[in-house]
């Protein structure tokens, strides 16, 4: 047996249990537990959605501040931003700031909520002078083609009498003027790139407003205003800045919001998991380690739809390595994952209320971690 | 990587979710999809508790019979008995004709519950011309010494008039005079083997009525009265009959029906899973394998206390063999168990109700044995 083994712990977080770092922390206990002889590089992923700021953060060496922003209806709400560990790339999150938990269900209204807060926290991020800009854009509950983030940035959009139109959704069909002179001009010196797994265009049956729109309370007639408001917004921006956003796969992402982030901080669209591995270093890991584990707190059929688990796997594989992933619930439909992923285990210690499975989740992945890795170390003059 | 790996699969059964049998499929199936080249060899285990007569016989390739016997209030039950697959050994479960669990609650009386029909499904079993009896002898309804086996096997307990005592623990105060002339004859010509993991003595504090008389429906008055009734019994044994079973370790075991054994059929008591060990021939088909799985519905604290996963993995260790084990519920306090267990894995697949983890067993338990197959595999060919 190998005098020590290099194994990379790249799991995303474990929703409502445990964070990616956490994570990655009750996998090392488990393995030094075990005696396996191991080396452990501990890098918290991300997919994109949700925990995406703090898995950059935390696999960066990065750090997290609180912003004091608007909501989606105008309230305070505190939202969080990280510069991750090089000092010059910031992470968000859409949602921290413009996200639909924040809403109550019945005042749930995309006519009216706004990326406005999410343009506050791009500028929060300006301030520490950074080269690059990271959004995860999922969990919005708005509709409103980002046009809140330009004008929390200083830009402004204008009727036909050059009054400026209201946030929300709502007010974007009667768009007439876009006035970019007071946009902040650090904006033009950084690199943007969004997390973005969707690939809807902005308008049209399979845009924001009729694909997202119901889920932010939006009634069927909502639907159809704020699709048509959508389009005049592209018009508007096609007229006058010479983007043509409409039919952009992910334009339509987060209410529109890719849209925005495109034609105004000329932002470019990737997988989350691809922009996450990216970031964190992940393939430089991977090539020099013997063995990589992941996980999430489920996995099933959706996992190779661009869940972190199946991610990392197909980047161990391009490597030949072995990857062994942990979930917290295992669904239906796995079999297609063995093709990337050597082994699977479930880690809850049996039929336990959710309320105890999420609290145990760290013990309950140390003690299978620990488990997996008493069995790869079996010695056995079998050969095992 | 060797060519093919032998692995002997010797699980207990998964209460009320799989039989030990069903338990070796599971694994089996598990193995063979995980494409680890493998020959299983299926060893249903037991313990000596529930479960012990059914993994007897498929361990064996014996029979099931079903035989209409007295329940403990004297109600018709049916009753199983199995015919091992050498043809000359039965094995039975004591509860099986007069278990706890044929009794309801509110009718739960050790002064007239009664052994009567196990001594009815010993007969039974005799009527196959067998040379050895297995008895497993957990979950008595009964108080009664074995007075009620011993009756239905043709001995005769009598009052001071000769007159036969009715039956149940209740009566042998009165006991008096004890008639053999009638015992069933083929008796003397068998070998009784009885599956016994508890040391009390008949009676006193630690005796039968103190200890297990209680959760058999006793109050603390019918206690006192039991342990009296079972010391006069224990005194005419020991006057009549010349054998002293007061003090036998084990002579306590379900309401005395170990003394009872012990002095009308000369029978030894032994742990179960080592009964089950040596009737299964589980230590030559170890002896030539690679690898022992094992596994239990639930592993903890008490696994090292008797379980058939701890008693499977001593011997395995024995033979210097890796060991790993499946629990649908992974107690508390299991670090000790890994002495002899190298890995112990849950198999539930996260959060569900118990009656879905029940029915899901088997699916469960092919699933998780199938990836520990492919972290076999993967361990092989990497040489971890």
């Amino acid at each position: 047996m190998k005098k020590e083994f290099t194994v990379v712990l790249a799991p995303d977080s474990f929703k409502e249990s445990m964070t990616a770092k956490e994570a990655c922390v009750a996998m090392e206990l488990g393995i030094h537990k075990s005696g396996f002889p191991a080396r452990c590089i501990q890098v918290p992923m991300a997919d994109g959605g949700e925990g995406t700021m703090r898995s950059l953060a935390d696999a960066t060496g990065g750090r997290i501040f609180t912003k004091t922003v608007s909501g989606p209806l105008g309230e305070e709400v505190e939202a969080e931003y990280a510069i991750l560990g090089d000092g010059e790339t910031a992470a968000i999150e859409m949602a921290s700031a413009s996200g639909i938990h924040l809403v109550p269900r019945e005042k749930r209204n995309p006519l009216i909520t706004t990326t406005f807060g999410t343009g506050q926290l791009i500028g929060a991020c300006l301030d520490h002078g950074i080269k690059k800009l990271l959004i995860g854009i999922g969990g919005s509950a708005t509709n409103d083609g980002g046009a809140g983030m330009v004008q929390a940035l200083g830009g402004r959009f204008l009727d036909e009498n050059g009054i400026e139109l209201p946030k929300g959704g709502g007010s974007l069909g009667r768009l007439h003027g876009i006035d970019l002179s007071g946009l902040d001009q650090r904006l033009k010196s950084i690199e943007v790139e969004v997390a973005c797994d969707v690939s809807n265009p902005l308008c049209g049956p399979e845009g924001a407003s009729h694909v997202f729109g119901p889920q932010k309370g939006a009634s069927p007639k909502m639907v159809e205003k704020l699709d048509e408001n959508l389009k005049n917004f592209a018009e508007a921006i096609k007229n006058q800045l010479g983007h043509d956003i409409i039919n952009i796969p992910g334009a339509g992402a987060a209410g529109g919001l890719g849209a925005g982030l495109i034609a105004f901080l000329n932002a470019s669209l990737k997988p989350g998991i691809s922009l996450v591995i990216e970031y964190t270093g992940l393939e430089e890991k991977i090539k020099n380690a013997d063995m990589v584990w992941t996980g999430e707190g489920s996995i099933d059929f959706q996992t190779r739809y661009g869940k972190t688990p199946y991610g990392v796997a197909e980047l161990a594989k391009n490597w030949n390595k072995p990857v062994i992933a942990f979930a917290g619930k295992i669904g239906d439909g796995i079999e297609p994952l063995y093709e990337k992923i050597d082994a699977i285990f479930g880690i809850t210690e049996g039929v336990v209320p959710l309320e105890n499975a999420l609290t145990n989740g760290p013990r309950n992945l140390e003690r299978t971690a620990e488990n997996v890795a008493r069995l790869l170390k079996i010695k056995s003059r079998k050969g095992f």
